[in-house]
């Protein structure tokens, strides 16, 4: 059941755009959460998870986009997940767009994301903890294959 | 020290804006809990706020914005927050908008929150309780000339 | 095939909550939004309608909500759509917020909002103009008993 | 009057959080745009700009971000955007975040954007164009020794 890659479909809201047009580029990087967080789901986990009464979270070290083409409002959008590596405190996916029309498939926008695994101390901070295996056993590196757009 | 008004202005940014060209209009909702914060600042406080080891929050039981003219990006923009009235666990605030440019002041929107004070209970649940005394020392029911559009 | 009422289905995401640990409130707004936009869709229309080469537009002249309860990271709500009332220039839409969970259904909160179909003037302005009768064709005044929630 | 870097400084606002408690990783990016445009007002120009008639827009082709340490509700950051390179046809922009407290200063992240500058067609599309000569008077390349954290 553990998985390497995992693909949503959204559809462009308004809200998402900007006066330009166009899907504002912040915006990218809340798809390429999404498709992460359906990702765990995917393999009955939730990134809010509790391991034996431990809280732990996955803040971001890393985050970069390279865009190629630009989306609109109610433009289809495949967002393909890919673990790139799974270490043992961090975890790296790697995301491809690609808008889907009659037209085709267009790739629009290829993504990453470095996540640290953190558990909460007892004083609110966070400190940097192995990945638990309840989560490796579920999520695991990609085959080189697989990390190429489709 | 206490305070029933108080105003901030802001520069509208460009992710503020969508495919129509102006702010979208749920952002108005941010602007108005911009200026409450910044008034809760302004008289000391913070909505974060611990009392004798209690952590109060905020959560909204009422939101609306009626809209006269649209804002568009790098417009100025005042946001004047006022205390319609303080009850035993609800704040009501006012809002008006006014763009400001050379041409002169132009009013483009009118708000309202209502907020209720919680209190988070052992179980993680928020329960409503009276505002807190080192809060309601500081923010007061305005007079009545001050709920108009300036 | 015309319609008075439109239920989209989404999942709280990360991005949408704060610090207080639920959907910020001004995310219901967007919800709000993407219920109508389904809607429009729903009968075949887009908000970025053209008619016979004009560009109409639905800018927001009011907007409401009234919280209940609130709404936490992946909890799967339902955003029902009801047309109020379908004016000349205007459309009043009312909106019905509903937790769906395993222990059944929670009402969350009920918004509204109030639209005016604009038509772009040579000048880049917009004015209020009659909503053309494809659209009005589409989407049509509910019975009374559907303004209620469900 | 030229200019190759600029600061500007803002306070964390409430709905810039996540229930983790700490900015949305994607709001680094709203910070780095807003200095961007802050960047060309400082040199009397907007990101919207028209040269003679003409409507150039800066759509980017890449964005990233470094994360070193998180930031939260009130909180100041400092925001200082170093223009790395102006190339024919592009902008090239890094960007430093720094908390500031009574504390100290705390560096939380660092960024980088790569803009392309484009001209509207005819047709809606948009074309990679030279940056025109108003605007590389105005911005140019920062000499190394800029290009590191202050």
């Amino acid at each position: 059941m553990s998985k390497y890659e995992h693909t949503i479909t959204r559809r462009v809201e308004f809200s998402e755009t900007d006066m330009a047009g166009i899907v504002h580029f912040s915006q990218f990087f809340r798809y390429m959460e999404s498709a992460e967080h359906d990702l765990f789901r995917a393999v009955g986990l939730s990134v809010a998870t509790n391991v034996d009464g431990v809280h732990f979270g996955w803040p971001r070290v890393r985050a970069e986009c390279d865009y190629t083409s630009p989306l609109r409002f109610e433009d289809l959008v495949e967002v393909r997940v890919v673990v790139r590596e799974v270490r043992n405190k961090a975890l790296l996916l790697d995301f491809f767009f690609t808008k889907v029309s009659d037209g085709g498939r267009t790739p629009v926008a290829r993504g990453a994301l470095t996540t640290v695994c953190t558990q909460r101390n007892a004083d609110g901070g966070m400190s940097a903890v192995a990945i638990p295996p309840q989560i490796t056993e579920q999520l695991v590196s990609a085959p080189r294959e697989a990390l190429e757009p489709s």
